[in-house]
């Protein structure tokens, strides 16, 4: 199957698979939290996170389709950051994906529940996984945690905030940019290995390969901000200028060159997998993407 | 042991497990956000949720301590929840346990950081526990995530947000506070079950014991703010006038009675169990209660 084939059939089991969720929730009387949540959650996106876990279910030899659960929980732990991000007492921002924010739509006290439902449920959501392995359960959950909590993605945005008031340098702004974006690219990967029931060293070769991506992407996300169509990305471009972005850090076209690099790099750790070529094309095809 | 004896090396175990976690975290330049996290977590309180933890696990004949990682999940998730009610577009409240709010003390966007961070970092702990069936922590992180989630805690938020500006039906006041405030009282006790490696009717002895015990208390709650003390509460009374509570639905005296009555039903939950002495006590305990 061709790259972009496959890609869109991914794409369709995971947006059937997420819209199942909340629907499976049946007709409680606290409905409105459940169309909040899904407004965010449905709202489209690449879908990259669920499909890296997919993808690297399969290239283990299973069936990839065993990997939906905890490939279904990371979109929602994304989706419920963004959610949060766009708070008045955050970011503040009114357009997320060419739509209104959700507490543009919901209100803010709405917006805040429907962040922390989506979190919450997301461990419901990977804790129904059926592992080769059911006693590694643990292990996955623990993962997903740590790469979403207070030592990885909410810990960057934490950084993030603390620095905003002075110029970081390189170190630290790899630093906060490996954790606020990198660790969730690096838990569907790892978890798609667990639910793949793959080896240490692809547990090893796919967090080595998703901290590279997630590097490469957010250099790419600080591009588009300067260079971005604000149309095509569905947001305000610009509103970057006075972060600790890479393009601030290095220039605009030093930046082209290092998302390059860095993706030849996460594409070397792929090494270890048997058939790597859809992550390949996955990976170079994020340096060229527009929104 | 004694009762009272009993509840405070409980409460001693409890207190030194949480004060581990962020400090087990280390020196990470994120600091600033286990801070926050502690200044809510380890602002005292009852510790009622844990206690119930470790004596269901022990009364099913297993070390109480190996249910902590359970105890103090469960109790994280109730400390975000108190975070985030009491933010400026939830509740508003400017004091907690007799001190300033934590978006009152780090800022909104930290409080929302903090919550965040703490339920997260909660399932990373509970994933910890070493459970006599390891296969079972996929059940068991079920239990706690759908009782927390949209389906139980969460939702009980959101029906009473909902419900604000009408007066409800006594089923619906059953059904939100079943939410709001008993699932939050199941997990812990299911959960102590599990990590004692517990039957299943000893789960479902501790279930219909927790949701009993669960409404009791928030109807002593109810009866708190309009009789209670402010100082003795460490937070303003008289707040709930015009909410849809068990004072508003049945009266006063009625409502003492009730507390009574759900007490002895709980109570009567737990003849599944060997040596319910200490569960007994501290459930009559929580109807005399005064904060």
């Amino acid at each position: 199957m061709k790259f972009e084939e496959q890609a869109r059939a991914y794409r369709e089991t995971i947006e059937r698979y997420l819209a199942s969720i909340y629907a499976s929730f049946g007709e409680e009387p606290q409905k409105p939290i459940f169309e909040a949540a899904n407004y965010s959650l449905l709202a489209g996106g690449k879908r990259l996170r669920p499909m890296l876990a997919l993808e690297f279910c399969r290239i283990c030899g299973r069936n990839p389709e065993e990997a939906l659960p905890f490939a279904a929980a990371v979109e929602m732990i994304h989706t419920y950051s963004l959610i949060h991000d766009d708070l008045p007492c955050m970011d503040n921002d009114d357009y997320r994906r060419g739509r209104l924010t959700n507490h543009k739509v919901f209100g803010e006290g709405m917006a805040v529940l429907a962040g922390d439902a989506l979190l919450t449920d997301a461990f419901a959501v990977a804790a129904r996984a059926k592992l080769p392995e059911p006693g590694k359960i643990g292990e996955a959950i623990a993962i997903l945690s740590e790469c979403a909590g207070s030592l990885g993605m909410i810990g960057g945005q934490v950084l993030d905030i603390m620095s905003a008031q002075r110029a970081c340098t390189e170190q630290e702004v790899l630093d906060i940019q490996s954790r606020k974006t990198g660790r969730l690219i690096v838990a569907p990967c790892v978890l798609g290995v667990i639910a793949g029931n793959g080896t240490e060293a692809q547990k090893e070769g796919a967090a080595g390969f998703a901290s590279l991506l997630g590097l490469a992407f957010q250099i790419r996300d600080d591009i588009l901000d300067v260079i971005g169509d604000a149309g095509e990305l569905g947001k305000a471009t610009g509103v970057d200028g006075d972060k600790n972005t890479f393009v601030r850090l290095y220039g605009l076209s030093s930046c082209e060159q290092l998302v390059k690099d860095y993706t030849a790099r996460a594409i070397d750790c792929l090494k270890v997998f048997p058939d790597p070529s859809f992550l390949t094309e996955l990976a170079l095809s994020l340096t060229e993407r527009k929104n």
